[in-house]
């Protein structure tokens, strides 16, 4: 199976895959994979992340996967296909959480990574965990508003505020080698970073990141993690509601569109094992911007896989 | 405490209560409380429901009640507070059900009635829980265009389609004395609506509402309701998607506002215990026109509590 | 100058006036005029009316002025012209309500008669004083969920509520040549349509109407009004908001589009001298709907009238 | 291939096909085929169209194809699925009348029949060369506020007003079994409708539509179709706007979703042999209630379809 | 009466107050207290401010007030209440104007500041007369894209362009400690910053925030002000309308989100007595960010005052 | 004709021209008209851009073309006109960009230069063989996110992506002295810049203008420009989809509205013959912030050639 052809159809017709990827329930041997994770169960403020996936797809004709001055396309270098969504429950998060774990889990044993487009930062945990049963506890490279941290609250353990505590606690991640990038705002306790902080994690806030700029912000997360295998999180908030008004919990104050792409062209320099895009929420986005824009760093992120993968394999 | 006196105080003043009537938290001696249910973790399709009661609130202060040639209004004939809202976790529906119950059974401790905003549909069965606890048994006036009585999915025991087949189950009402009106619609299985029709409900279609128009369906469902207690459930969507858009599951080719306003009129002649409007989402909402009818249907039902409330104390 | 021809220019061309109609800003001789009125200091509830004539025109290019099975269209009877917007100064009422009639009563001295694209009801004043100064007090047919015969309140005498009453008192109209038609709705009195009825207006209600039929309430109309000449006021929200959901006040429980456009076919066979659609909000609208409503009803308005003005003419 | 099963798979969940039905770029042979159109190059007001099928798609998920009382499954009856879009150039019209006619044949050639989710009204021409290229001149059944029998204009010989005046002259209608319900407003000449009578068309307005009711209406027009093999043609228009703003050329004073659904209820007793639901725009839409509304309409067409089907099985 | 726990009530939940402070109609010693100003009868194009309190109420439960790196909340280090709004009759400017200055004095009578949520920005000039009532001539931080320092139009000598006008001549401001940032745009007339520069206004372009950044004109405003007692007003349109299209005069090119919020964090070194946050007009948001915005400026301003509250109280 | 003044109407009001210039169907001897192209027949994925004039024109009433500091306003310098739109057929493309050619012609024929105001990118194209015929070939200051140097696709010889590969193919342009800023994103084909650059224009991406900046960027254009009579065409795509989200093929990563403001404020040091502002489609606007961002670059490119005609009128 192969891409659709835009010179053949136009960007708006067909059934959308993401970047028109062939639609492939249950693939093997892919480089990369793409997967939907349709939920917004961990949701503390807007609803609506159960349509990310969809809307991201629906936008995604438009971007073709090669970038300017960069020679060959994403889709030139590695395989990819489009896997469709993992079927969650709305009702009941053990059984989605569970449900999300074994899909990404299958995928990792027959393909080499994958990208999930979210659905809220709940599922984060479970994509660690899959990945974490494969590659052992990872480095993190986290971009968002919200450190994710949180203990539980309003009864609930799992939500989207918690994922990377619950992923440092089940040893999933080595908080020595995670970054957080683009973290502001006021926050529900004085002491709210202090647990990220404690365990080592480096947290580079939104004016820090304004102060660094998006080549030494990534020459500080370099630094910290190497060359151990990362999870790159986006959760779409990171950027400046301004620039992706449709997610849950958005903070005013920070980084534009365009530093944000600037910085993730730097993830081909680490060693990728896994990607999320997360919190993308289209009953609040306007105009497909939003969606639009996690496409683009969706394809950025792919392409960047791309780079590394070559890369690898030369070095091999 | 009183109502916001609209002659002082603009439409779009001050923070709004439903219909400005004052905010009481611990209710006590009322003849009838208002109640939000923000909650939208039993919504198989579109969520936002957690959104309704805010949005209801925020179109309420447009209307006054009092009708046309119908005498004193409804808050010179009872008395009226807004309690606020139940606070639902978001993240585990069992704690919520459970919460729902426990605040509903101690508002009708210390008063009359409840009038309960949504939120989903999921609710009401702990609506029907807080009611039957006092009253025993109900019968059941409800306006759908789904008569909420699937069996379980997607590992979901409760959510917004199952309420009334729980409380046929769990004996909150007496299925022979519950009557669904504005029923359409494909629906998941042919044998769909049997459960509810081998217990003796009543269903009038939306079609069969057509024929036989407002008057003639409330003697119907006078019929069979009688002088029995009766809980009084609104699912906003039981109108055609084009006077509600801002619902969860809507579905076309139901009636109009007229007709349903026309038959909730008649609800004053028979004995209400209970009220709630539910599955109002205001993000699929446009212009507030679903905010403001689901007011309008509260108003009325209010309005039809006060005049009943009026003829057993007359006749007491 | 001529109409632009839909024949060579696209519908959404060239800079718009009502149906396409020449721009004569002072314009004699025409049998009919339209006029908008930009204005939205006398709302009570939603703003937005002020951006009604603009977005009455941006759609009134849909709309051609010949109906089926009619015969001649209405610019093949009638001429007419778009004479712009009056100069109405937000900021102070009683300025923009004598500067309105002051340019309404202009424009009587020299053409037949207007149609005034709304801005708020309060304007309806204004042009009642410019019609009786020219007519003499007029019979009244008046479409809208409100009375408007409210006494004064928040300090502001005039306002959206309050037209008709001031037109009574101040002898502008025959209260008992005057119908209203689609009130309904819970008001801010009991006692609130005493004022209207205790002075013999004819108060049609929704419910009423919904009743008679347009064809029946037609004859009741044209019963009150016989051969007065009658000035023809359209309120937007006479409708039911899933018609016209761009408007400032909306009423729950209305008419259809259907019935109203079924009604105003016979405004004909009466012997208007005015017309105004008032209270189009299109802050509140969406894909334009109300607007076009609003052209299809001042279309229909201006077909009436040729019916009517050819009627006299053959008469004569 | 199976269609989705929404025991397992939330509404929301997966790439979208028509209803869940199985994808199948290339079927062979289905009962029933459902193909998208994405076009809207024919359009002479608001574009948008283009993205009809996909958003008619998105929402129909929700829709399940069984109704109340009906007995089985329209896909426990036919076997269906959904073939994709054709791949239509936005930038010359007579390749994409041509691509469309080809693509269309080609399904004809290898299944029963095919509902066409448009796009624009012209591509209806397309669909009516390739039926009558089967079936030989064909009976229709067509529901609209326009008749679209205009002649050319802005040097467009084919575009979305015109398909049945090129369909008459092409002679792959049988103008005298051809029956247009629902057509109505102002018109761009007072003659615009004396083409289609002239050729024998049954005309029934709207205003005729509201008078006769749907059951009435349904005998006219299967005394004008009798036995004839019939194509269905569904602008979406030919609701009321409140219904349907999702469209180009919206006309207010239509019939309600009832009607026209209960209208449809009818199609089974003809000889129905293909169909289609156009002019869905949804950049003009909200809370995609048309799309909602155009896959009810569509699942309808289909389940009339298996009803006839088994009909003409049992018959045969 | 204590702010509601959003570990125990979602953020969406409950009846919204200003970050879910308590309601106190009526606050006595208070250190800070929140009131709206809902009104837009000032505005000169969009209206809708009216419901700029009422929206920024709404979304304001998502921010907490503590800050990262900043140690204490501000509601650990200053008593504060939402009084409500101030009830301002849309008919009438002279009337509103007099009910808001008696209600600011009112409030600087019993508590320490306010911060006041607009509203259109000429009720900036009552809160001047009631800060200048009890401070004498004070300084002036304005953030705007406009200088509003015109003169009267279309009649009204008091509107949302002039209160800085009007503050100067009634000798509420010292203007030559009054700095005005973000200026810009296209001018009614060359001449128009005249009178502001005229009288020692120091207006810093929107260019020359830009080139001069955060600090630097911190900097510059702190020498202009120095330790005079100062008003800061923030006209929501001083960021480009991709931050903040929810306002009535959007202006193109104006600084981000995090440049002004960078700028706000140095109010806590000058010595504040009075805030307000205008122009959020909800009818032209999308997603809700004008009005999270508005949230996020005033809980810093609430932040800074709370700084700047206790280095007057240590330094007393 | 004189624009109409704002100080007696206010910027709602009236039938809205470009920035209220008067409207001249057939303009003679002003140094600069303005003219609409409503077409969007060449757009490969979202159509919208035939409502660009009317919704550009909606807007531009705010903004009054004088800028702070910079002496008199551009129509104290210049005569201008808006000279209304194009008729241009939606169907077909060969005639619609004959008749822009013609009518462009016929405007350079009488007047100095225009301002065309789209419409989708293919226009430009008509533009520019209009300004050849007039100047011979040009100079380009092209900013766009995109190059639009593509060879046909989907049948489409001249489409939005292809207007500057047929201009440099015709030789109406000089490549040479030709400058693109702002370029950016994944692209079709990995070599589709090679085109251009292959002929000798110079394009300068968005990061290299980030980096550059706006006065940096002006020097290099400058540069590469010279005293060459210039055609400056903007596609409101060169922002970030934050800044302007309402058009066809939004392209994350750009810069913002300051900046290219800033960039465009040196076009007056050039020899600008022509101008263009494109690819404006208010169905994806929302609060009309691209529409009021194309008016401030329309009225800026304004004031531009008013700067540039009276140094050369001085020169001269």
């Amino acid at each position: 199976m192969k891409r659709i052809d835009t010179d053949v159809s136009p960007r708006y017709a067909q059934i959308p895959t993401f970047m028109r990827l062939p639609h492939v329930p249950s693939p093997q041997g892919y480089d990369a994979v793409v997967i939907g994770a349709p939920y917004d169960g961990g949701t503390s403020y807007r609803p609506g992340a159960r349509f990310g996936p969809r809307a991201i797809r629906g936008e995604s004709g438009l971007i073709h996967g090669m970038g300017i001055d960069r020679g060959p396309g994403t889709f030139d270098l590695i395989s990819c296909a489009d896997a469709g969504d993992i079927d969650l429950t709305p009702f009941n998060m053990h059984i989605a959480m569970e449900t999300a774990e074994r899909r990404l889990s299958g995928l990792l044993d027959g393909n080499g990574a994958f990208l999930m487009l979210g659905g809220d930062h709940s599922l984060t945990l479970a994509a660690l965990r899959a990945v974490a049963h494969r590659h052992g506890p990872v480095a993190v490279l986290h971009l968002d508003a919200h450190s994710d941290t949180n203990p539980a609250f309003y009864g609930g353990e799992y939500h989207h505020g918690t994922p990377f505590r619950h992923a440092i606690e089940e040893k999933l991640v080595d908080p020595r080698r995670m970054v957080q990038i683009g973290i502001r705002g006021h926050n529900p306790r004085p002491d709210s970073l202090d647990y990220a902080r404690g365990h080592g994690v480096r947290i580079i806030t939104s004016d820090e990141f304004a102060e660094a700029g998006p080549a030494g912000t990534a020459r500080l997360a370099r630094e910290c993690i190497g060359d151990a295998p990362v999870y790159v999180s986006v959760d779409i908030d990171v950027v400046d509601p301004a620039f992706a008004p449709g997610t849950g919990t958005p903070a005013p104050g920070g980084p534009s569109s365009r530093e944000v792409l600037s910085l993730l062209r730097h993830v081909g320099d680490l060693k990728p094992v896994g990607f999320d895009v997360m919190e993308v929420s289209p009953l609040y986005d306007h105009g497909g911007i939003t969606s639009v824009l996690a496409t683009e760093i969706g394809a950025e992120l792919l392409h960047q896989y791309a780079l590394s993968t070559v890369r690898e394999r030369e070095s091999a």
